[in-house]
This record gives structure tokens, C-alpha cells and sequence, in this order.
């Protein structure tokens, strides 16, 4: 049995100097898009107002327009009389000019007719035949100069910034009705491996269903990518080569999943080095997890060969490849206020010699600062991943994190909240019974199971009776929810 | 001229009590998606795992299949000999039992055969006519046993999950390809007032651009409804029963913009109360900005008059109408992580009486605290939220913050990321050129300019002077830039 190790491991700091020195990171071009569908795209060029926001001067409140020297001396016992000569609503264009001793009723929003610089309000008029002031304005009350809110000619807002709510509106305020945004970069993914099944197929035996599509795919459309599933490729050479082929055409960057050890990844390796130059860059990073990844170019276009398991896919992903996504969208490299300060909860060891992104829980202090839990688990287990917070860096020398050090914690998700209630033991149905009756019950707060292997007796109650809930955890006569084994598992503080 | 005055106001509480007593809030009902399109949705059912994750016990190393007691005692230079019996890879179901002194080649991923029970990694093997084994394995050792990751009957999500990639990364493990989620909230929109114009239309005199509908359509895409834009409608009674009619006959909650002060604001006043009962609620609430808020509900459905100022309509969104939107779309009410604590920079006044929701700037200490800046600024101006971090509430009671004082800001974006240089003072195109230069030469850091006011010289600048960069700020023979008044700015410490 003949089977390639891996070539020498790289450093993450090299492995990225490798794909730097043949590939230029960036956006990949502009297009024009309808404001009506620019939320969350980038602009690719500085937006200037091309008018003054307002582009009157216009009344700020609802009342009569006057020359404010009129109104001077207006007090509540001495009103001064003005007289009507006409009305100007929002949207009209005044058709009269206010002269010395007029006035014109005016709504919220209308324009200022010509000679009129200030507006009385209504509750401080009583109209009858003539117009009773009985408050003097000032020049320039209640009236919103032209451009007060955004100037002509003012850079409202510049290229490379990310378009919310609050950007589209700004821009809807200027009227641009089209606008230059960087076209999202085409990340093309593709699994590999005999073994790969698709979720909502059915699952013949020795398979599984495939978990780093899915989430690269939904991964790749929160950063700005625009991505596309190129399906699964078992592992035959030219079946590899050909899809591989097909997703060049298409994507500006290619992501593969599987087949990087060796065997399979034997001939992703050649895949790509024959599609090179320079093919292959990188094959083996001395990272955990994730260590057999792939970094490669072929046709200018980066290739990144992520690892089968999903914890290793993830990481790498997330390391590697979401920051040249985000670049290439346009975007910050790293996602803004993602990291959080805390402290470890207690003494964690990394595993040495490589560089380790470890999965990690934060619970909250009374004190309101965070502690860190390790997430155990291995690299081949999803629930590793959808379980933790965030990840630590850990780096090559380091042999432990003292309790209490201080880390960085890079949150996964933008909205999540460390749990209320974190629950860590050996997995059991029981807790899940009793967490969703809380919750049907009206409890709000986020709650998070962290099993550390299904062992001992639990595994017994999965496999010796099927109808856990049913036959042991809720006592009929009673209505007590009876919790196997809860007195193993810790509440964190 | 007859205008009618607000009803008396009420305050936020009992505005929100009021809707309460009337309507119920939470999800509007679940439809079926299929997990491609789960992104982003709430799950309106509880998951469980009808699998084992992994479905069977697999290899989780490229090796050989043993008998773990054979290995017992085997060493570098004392190896173990068993006979290799068959080969199984990924995807293949084992057609080969291993018996005692036997051994069967494995690629990781690969179902275990029937009588092994651990794996010797390749790397401790020599495969030749019979294989050696230089390391002895426990049971267990390179197997990751069926339901290790995930059990069968495992509640794997629960009901009202926000579904982010690493969830559906999990859905995709357990092979569910169609899911339960809540329905989006149908939010319909509809600006009233004969001034609007939508965004990219001519602008004729005396008009101003829709600036409320994109940013309502935006931040109810980002809340999880469903927003649909039902037009502009003037002034007239008729026109505006037609179209809240029509709206309500698609939504479930109507939003309007615009027409809530006094005259057009009677028209839509009357149009929900013909529509009800119960019809209007509330017709002005103790709040600043925002005051002419309509809460009413007709045809079973809340309609939110929101006012025309985009300040005034945003901020009374924010606080009332987004937290009923999200709660129907099967989210939290309030956006999790959005509060951040900070300490008043200054003495900040309230304007008294009512409740204020103040937009405010957020910068960084050394310390790494946050200061808290007002941003000055009128209910009518796009850009006093536009430039706003968040804001602060300051209750009824209150007369002013102290300079120093805690409190907490509401964020406006997920992503904000207070500035690292700040420019509060005049507005100045001056100031624009120079952050757009820096950007060109490749600063990076965010910066944020807060204008107190088109004052003195620079509008002046801007009324005289078309082409300002060219003639005023570039001194083409020393190529340096002039920028006026830099001095009346203030850079924040």
C-alpha cells in the first residue's frame, strides 16, 4: 500500500505569506445594483450629494410663514395683526412673496415662499379676517435651511463602506437610485469523498450526511460571497479533475472539503498541482485542528482544500479563507467586535507543537467579565463546533493557559450571548426533557448543553428503552419529572 | 382654519400597554423550508436527531481494523503480525468479519467491520505479505463510536432558534433537508404626503426624496419580516383609505410615514378609526422624537403612523415597532449584545418633560471605556442618526446626565464599531477631502464627523465657490492641501 505523507508543515503565518506571494487578496470588481437591493453590499465608490438635504428652505413646523421683524415685540396681551395672502402645503411651490405685514399659512415640510425667514407656530396664532401673532420669532425659526442636513457637493459617504438601514437611507436622502457596490466574489464548494450523502436523502449504511457544505455555503453568504455547491465527487481521479475544472470556470475561489489526507488527498494534490502553476503552495499546516489542509492556485484563482472532518474544516475556513472572502467582498478582513476579553475558567492545556484554535464556552461573572470553559470534543464532531462560543489561538510554544490568564475569546456567531445556564457532563436525554419544559413553560433565558461523551449509563437508557421520556423520566401519578443521573452534572457558576 | 390638536399623550408605558391590551404579539404562524433556504429563519419546532451522529461506529484514522487484545504487547522492535483480510474505505459497507489474529485495511470515515474494535494508525504498521504492528491499541482506540457526536432522540435545537451556519451545519448532520420555521411577518410600508419622491426620480422644486420606506424596508429585512412597499399616497382622505385598505389585506402589521401631525395627520387619524374598532389607540405618546405617533389596529392588524421626520420615525420604530416585528418573526424582542455601558463625556440636558431617545456618539478611552457625545442635530435631519453610534434613553424625570454619569447605549448597527478619529464641529468639505485622501493612502482606521451646523465661512465657501478642492484646498504647486477653519475642529481625545 503505497500512500503519500504530507510535505513538510507550514506555519500559519507562512502558509498565509505563501498564498500572498501568489495571489493578490482585493475585491473582485463593481456592478451596479438599484438602491432597493443594496443593503448589505459594499460600495465600490465615494457617494457624493449632487444636492443640498434639505433642497429648500423649508418650514419645521406647521403655522405661518413672516418676515421675523414683523413679529418683534408680539407678546400674549399685545398680539401683533398680520395679513393672510395665501397658503404653501408640503409638496406646493409657493406661488406668493411674503411682504412686510404678510404672512402665509404653511404646513411641516412646504417651502418657504420668497421674503418669509421664519415660521410662527400655529398655537401661537389665532386666525380671524387677520392673523393674531402672539409670539415674536427670530430669523430662521422653525425653518430648516437648505442643505443644513446634507450639503451639495458633500462626500456623504465613501467606497468601502458596508450599507445597513441607516447607509441605504442617508443614500435615499441624496436620491441615488443606483449605485456602484463591489460585485460579491463567486466561492464555488465542492465535497469530496465516497462516503458524502446529501441531508434529505436517504442514508445507506457507512455513510454520512454531509455537514461543511451546508455551512460553508450559509458561512459564505453572511461574508459577502456569493456562493455555489458544486456537488459531491467520490474519489476517482478524473472525476475530481473534471469538477474541479468546472468550478475554475465559474469561481473566483474554490472550496473543497474531504479528501486531504493521504489516499484521496493524494489526488486532490495532484488535481491541483496539474492545474497549476503554481498549483499546490501549501499541504499540511502545522495548525490543530486542521493540520492536512490544502492552499493551492490554479488558473490565478485560489484553491483551498478544507479538511473532511468539520471542527478542521471550519477552523481552517474561518483562519484562512472567510478574511480572503471578506477582502475580496470588499469587507474588513475580520469581522468588527467579534472578539471578547475573558479570563480562563481554569488550567487548559493545549496540545503542543502546533498552533491550536481551540473551541471554548464563556459564562458570565458576577463581576460581568467573561470565564472561559474549553469545549472537549474532537475534530470529527459537529456538536464540538455548534457548541462552543468561540475559539482561543493558542500559540506553537505554549503549554497551558494558567486559570485565570487573560484570551481573546473570536466569537463564532454576531448576536450570540453566552448562556445563562450552561450545563456540562455526560450527555443525557433527561436534560433536553427538562430544558424544553422550562422553555414551554416561559423560561427565556439561553441555556447550553456541553456533553462530554455519551458514557455509563446514559448510553444504557439510548439503547435499552426507547421510550425514555415516556417510561421513566415523567412519573404519571405524580407529574414529577424524574432527571436520570442530573446529580452528575455540574451547573456552572 | 380648523385643526385638530393631539389627543392627550400618553407615555411610553402605557403606549405599549394600550397595543398590548388589543393585540397579541408572537409569531404569526410557520411554513416549511427547505434547509437551503433555513438561513437566517427561526425554527418554529424542536429538532431531534432520528440518527446517530456518526450513524456507526467509524474509523478516525487511516490504518488497520484490529482486535485490540491482539495488539497487547506489541512494540517498535517486538511487532505483531496479523493477517490483513480485507479492505474497507469510505462509503463502503464491510463485507469481512475480523477474527482473532486477523486485521482489515481502513480509511478513515469507514464503517468498523464486525469483530474489530480499534484502530492501529498505518503510520505504526509495515504492510508486507503479513502486516506488523510496532503499537498496541485499547478498545476503542481510532474509533469514534456511533452517536459519539450526536444520539439518536437527542433534542438536537429547540423551537425559536435562530438559525445561523453552524446550525444549519447541525441540521445537515442529522440529514433533515426540510424544516419548520416561523412565517416572516408581512410588514407593509406606505409613505404619505404629497412632498415625497421616490429615490432616482427627477426632484421637482419643492419636493424632497422618500428617505423613511428604505430604511423601514431594510431594517425589517434585517428583523426577519417580510416588507413590501405599498407606494406614496397625497393628502387625500380617499386615496389613503384605498391604500392602508389595501395593505391591510396583504400584511400583517402596517406602517405609514409622514401625515401624523395636525391636518394630514387628521386624514389618517379618521381612515384608521373608520377601519377599526378598535381603531386609534394612541395619537401622540410623551416621547422625544417622535411625539405624533399614531398606535392603532384595524382589521385585527397594528398600524404604526409613524412620523415623517426620519429621526422622529426611525427612533419611534426602534422603540416600538422593531421589538413587535421581531417577536412575530419568532425572535427575541430586543437585539442580543446591542447595549453597551458608557460614561457621559459632558453634562448632557435633556429637553424635559418627555421621554428622550438620544442619538449619541461612542468614543474609546485609553482605559478602553466609552464616552458618550449627544449628536446634535434636529428630528427632520437623515444625518443626526445616520452619524449616531446609538442612543441613549433618558426617562421623563430627568433633567440632565452629569458629565461622568453611567449609562447605557442602545447600538443602531450589529457591526458598529466606534471611530478611532472623531470631527465634531462646522460642517466642512475640507474635512471630507482629507479623510477621502487618507483613505487613498491607506488608513484604515473608521472615522466619524459629527457637523454642529452649517455655520459661518463654510457656507460661505459653499455658495461662492463651486469648485472648493480645486481652487481653495489643493495648492497645485506644493501639492498641499489647505483645509479651512481646521482649526474651529475638535479632534476627540
Amino acid at each position: 500500500m503505497s500512500r503519500r505523507v504530507f510535505r513538510e508543515l507550514v506555519s500559519v503565518e507562512m502558509a498565509r505569506k505563501l498564498l500572498g506571494e501568489h495571489f493578490s487578496v482585493g475585491p473582485v470588481g463593481a456592478e451596479d445594483v438599484p438602491l432597493e437591493r443594496a443593503l448589505g453590499r459594499v460600495l465600490a465608490s465615494d457617494l457624493e450629494a449632487k444636492i443640498d438635504v434639505p433642497p429648500f428652505d423649508r418650514a419645521s413646523m406647521d403655522g405661518y410663514a413672516v418676515q421675523a421683524e414683523d413679529t418683534f415685540g408680539a407678546e400674549e396681551d399685545r398680539p401683533v395683526l398680520l395679513q393672510v395672502v395665501g397658503k404653501v402645503g408640503a409638496g406646493d411651490v409657493p406661488q406668493v412673496v411674503v411682504e412686510k405685514g404678510e404672512t402665509v399659512e404653511i404646513s411641516t415640510g412646504a417651502p418657504m415662499p420668497k421674503g418669509a425667514n421664519a415660521v410662527v407656530m400655529v398655537e401661537y396664532t389665532w386666525h380671524k379676517v387677520e392673523l393674531r401673532v402672539f409670539r415674536a420669532v427670530v430669523p430662521g425659526e422653525n425653518v430648516m435651511a437648505a442643505g443644513a442636513d446634507i450639503m451639495a457637493g458633500e462626500l456623504v459617504l465613501r467606497t468601502g463602506e458596508y450599507l445597513t438601514p441607516r447607509e441605504t437611507g442617508v443614500i435615499a436622502a441624496i436620491g441615488i437610485g443606483l449605485l456602484k457596490v463591489y460585485r460579491k466574489p463567486r466561492v464555488a464548494i465542492l465535497s469530496t469523498g465516497n462516503e458524502i450523502v446529501q441531508p434529505g436523502e436517504p442514508l445507506p449504511y457507512g455513510r454520512i450526511y454531509d455537514i461543511n457544505a451546508r455551512t460553508l455555503f450559509d458561512s459564505i453568504l453572511e461574508n459577502g460571497g456569493e456562493p455555489k455547491f458544486f456537488g459531491t465527487v467520490g474519489d476517482r481521479r478524473a472525476e475530481i479533475l473534471a469538477r474541479v475544472e468546472e468550478a475554475l470556470g465559474w469561481a473566483d475561489i474554490v472550496l473543497t472539503s474531504g479528501g486531504t489526507s493521504a489516499g484521496v488527498g493524494d489526488l486532490l494534490y495532484d488535481v491541483i498541482d496539474d492545474l497549476g502553476p503554481p498549483g499546490v503552495l501549501v499541504h499540511g499546516i502545522a495548525v490543530k485542528p486542521g493540520k492536512p489542509a490544502i492552499i493551492g492556485i490554479a488558473h490565478g484563482k485560489p484553491i483551498f482544500g478544507l479538511p473532511g472532518y468539520p471542527s478542521s474544516a471550519l477552523m481552517i475556513y474561518n483562519v484562512f479563507v472567510r478574511p480572503v472572502i471578506r477582502r475580496m467582498a470588499g469587507l474588513n478582513a475580520e469581522i468588527q467586535g467579534k472578539v471578547v476579553e475573558a479570563s480562563a475558567a481554569e488550567r487548559i492545556f493545549s496540545s503542543g507543537g502546533r498552533r491550536e484554535y481551540m473551541p471554548v464556552n464563556l459564562v458570565q461573572t458576577e463581576a460581568g467579565s467573561y470565564s472561559v470553559y474549553p469545549v472537549p470534543g474532537e475534530s470529527g464532531a459537529i456538536t464540538t463546533l455548534s457548541e462552543a462560543d468561540g475559539f482561543i489561538e493558542i500559540l506553537e510554544g505554549k503549554v497551558f493557559l494558567e486559570s485565570g490568564e487573560r484570551v481573546g475569546v473570536e466569537l463564532f456567531g454576531s448576536g450570540i450571548k453566552p448562556a445563562d445556564l450552561m450545563v456540562i457532563g455526560s450527555n443525557c436525554v433527561g436534560i433536553d426533557v427538562l430544558l424544553s419544559l422550562m422553555r414551554s413553560r416561559g423560561a427565556l433565558f439561553k441555556t447550553k448543553v456541553v456533553s462530554t461523551g455519551s458514557s455509563g449509563g446514559l448510553v444504557a437508557i439510548r439503547r435499552g428503552e426507547a421510550d425514555v421520556a415516556g417510561t421513566h423520566l415523567l412519573d404519571e401519578e405524580s407529574g414529577v419529572y424524574n432527571i436520570p443521573f442530573l446529580s452528575r452534572f455540574v451547573i456552572a457558576e
